[in-house]
């Protein structure tokens, strides 16, 4: 089965976005067995759009388009493949009820354009948009005047926010393609995530007792991301799930608890979910991380039965006056320091009187380092009843890079604190 | 001038990594006043790469390919081009001696795979690689028989690691790009950034205006973001610079204070820039953003010398502990309401000793709405030492989204305090 996906957007060629699409669907059809055979990007010419679409629809089973369907002139992708298929518009009711709810619902006045989104090319079928104005179009091409014997193909439209888009593929998109191309699919595919080792020290320790598995027919992947490693377990055929479920076994064995979930596990999903299943609480006290740890956490539905507060003391009086930390330490030792870390834990927990409370403070950079504690250098905490634990680290990459590790490593290391706890008490 | 990147490697259409080269070079050339006219994705099989080579060479002037010169088996870029080409492949002499000397400055043996990438095809120019191993290359197809009348055509071979093939693009693919193609179409191009109205809403107020300039040859593009909508000019030629200049002026009189910055600009940017310009601070009370604000400030270089602290205050009791909100307010109003909101900020403002502080309180979802304050009612609220404004906003959008729009309102109702106020007095 060929499938090729076409994003539109000259904002993609000049440069302006990243195209996180390609990613995203990619990564979704791979874990489902199907595989991408090319991508292409193109701008929003109409003109490029019919040619793009010409090509692949000589040659894919699956044409899957981004962007163009907005109400704006730029948005053209609709009109242009109607106009190549000789396909009638119309304006469909039912998207135009849909479209004007979402006004009312946003208590908004509808502009005229958005009307436009709501015409439809003869004979497509309606992907609905549970998050914005345009519907998602899967046109089937059958018999296709491109193809050598007119052999069908699917044209899926999809439009270009990625909140309207994914939404969109997962209900609407798969289900399509696990029914219309189902023997392209038998496969089995189970990520492990781990965070505290890089990619080849984990490659090092798995990739030797997994060989026979190897040669049997399991796939092993592995991706690296900031503060992760993705180890990928893939198998086709009848045998795939019993290769898979054997690998995982040895998976698991070798690397134990630097696994924190599985597929589309977060480790701050996995953190709020142990928090809760035991009935516990956590403060922040974040100085260079900035407020990123509570937002990790917070992006987890059901966070504000375990997060309770945090505080980016990003200045020394804010350390003092929010969190309770010393003058003494502050001057001693200096803002970034084991003291200051544990003062900081301590004074957010105290504050918020949770079960435990995480800190962190470190020189994120670009200015700031010195020799003793060169821009990287982390001290992180952890405080619960029983005491407090603090660590040093070293992170010296960029700022927002500096950010995502540090954040990772803290909320590792409440991860591993919770995960081996019993119920505490909460200071009164 | 025709331009065309390919980007190979199999982990891409996998969906295992985000293709940030497009992005990057995409963004280099546009600046320059170049255009990809289009980009593709393919695997890392020979055949694969050579057919997409071909057929770029029939059409292009320049073709930039990234990935695939390393040492391991699946890098056949190199080989499978020299192939198509007809050229020897030899060993040149100086980029193994860079090669070699890599490895004595790690102070790591030298594998014996890594001779392979100084194999460089005849007559190819080498482009030194300042991080990595693997040169680039330069190849002049000339006379290129894939093109009509031998038209010849640049091969631009580029290695795949971002921190190897961003200073090789730079100091060697950009001189030469100004060299042989120095009258590519003078390119000009200016975004403007907004947010707080619609895209659809936008386009109607400036369409209109701006429509004789784009039939004098203006490039009009639109690209809505979360809270943001990106207004494109572009226009080539001699008259590019004067165009763009005319409807920025339409677009910056009719939009006004919509427009938060131009091209890269953020919006917390923005914020931290002006408040570092006016030597003002702010402190930040969250609740539904859970950090999110404080975040995307402290993501800005510098922002520690205006962002004194924040409070996520995300239950009950860190709203009274940690800002000092009353419990009447809370019991008679309910956390989200405007009462709290102004006490979060008051609060905040007081705690930190700063001139503005901000306050979020609302209902992130799924749950925890009513009939009076459903899911995605926000209140906001601004103090300063003139007084305290709160907005009531309605965001009803999936968690995430909700964060993300309610924190652009948030720092957007800074902006425009901070945009049109006078050096403020700090609470003693």
């Amino acid at each position: 089965m060929q499938i090729e996906l076409i994003n539109t957007g000259s904002e993609l060629l000049l440069g302006r976005i990243v195209n996180t699409h390609q990613q995203w669907i990619c990564r979704q059809l791979a874990d489902l067995g199907y595989v991408v055979n090319s991508q292409s990007c193109i701008g929003d010419e109409g003109e490029g759009i019919q040619a793009a679409i010409r090509q692949a629809l000589a040659r894919a089973d699956m044409i899957i388009t981004t962007g163009g369907l907005g109400p704006t002139s730029d948005d053209v992708t609709r009109d242009v493949i109607a106009q190549m298929l000789g396909r009638e518009m119309a304006p469909d009711a039912e998207s135009l009820a849909r479209i004007e709810q979402y006004f009312v619902r946003l208590q908004r006045v509808m502009p005229a354009s958005a009307r436009a989104q709501a015409m439809i090319p003869a004979g497509a079928r309606i992907l609905p948009n549970g998050h914005g104005t345009a519907p998602g179009l899967a046109i089937e091409v059958n018999p296709n005047p491109f193809r050598p014997g007119g052999r069908r193909s699917w044209l899926i439209l999809l439009p270009g926010p990625p909140r309207e888009l994914r939404p969109m593929f997962s209900e609407s998109v798969v289900p399509l393609l696990l029914k219309e191309f189902p023997s392209a699919a038998k496969f089995v595919c189970r990520t492990l995530k781990t965070t505290g080792m890089g990619e080849s020290l984990v490659e090092e320790r798995i990739a030797g007792p997994l060989q026979k598995l190897v040669e049997a027919g399991l796939e092993l992947g592995y991706c690296a991301r900031i503060g992760e490693v993705e180890v990928r377990l893939g198998a086709r055929g009848e045998q795939g799930a019993s290769l898979v479920l054997q690998a995982e076994e040895i998976v698991r064995a070798l690397l134990g608890g630097l696994i924190f979930g599985i597929d589309d596990a977060t480790l701050e999903g996995t953190v709020v979910r142990v928090l809760t299943e035991q009935g516990r609480t956590v403060a922040l006290a974040e100085s260079c991380t900035g407020g990123l740890i509570a937002h990790r956490l917070t992006n987890v539905p059901g966070a504000s039965a375990v997060m309770k507060g945090g505080i980016v003391a990003y200045s020394n009086e804010a350390k003092k006056e929010l969190l309770g930390v010393s003058a003494s330490a502050l001057e001693e030792q200096g803002a970034v320091s084991e003291a200051v870390a544990r003062e900081m834990a301590e004074g957010a927990r105290r504050r918020c009187r949770t079960d435990y409370a995480i800190a962190v403070t470190g020189i994120a950079g670009p200015g700031g380092g010195s020799e003793a504690k060169p821009v990287g250098t982390v001290f992180m905490a952890l405080a619960r009843e029983t005491g407090t634990e603090v660590k040093r680290q070293f992170n010296p990459f960029d700022r927002e890079t500096f950010k995502q590790v540090t954040s990772q490593q803290a909320l590792d290391l409440l991860r591993r604190a919770v995960a081996g706890g019993t119920k505490a008490g909460r200071p009164a």
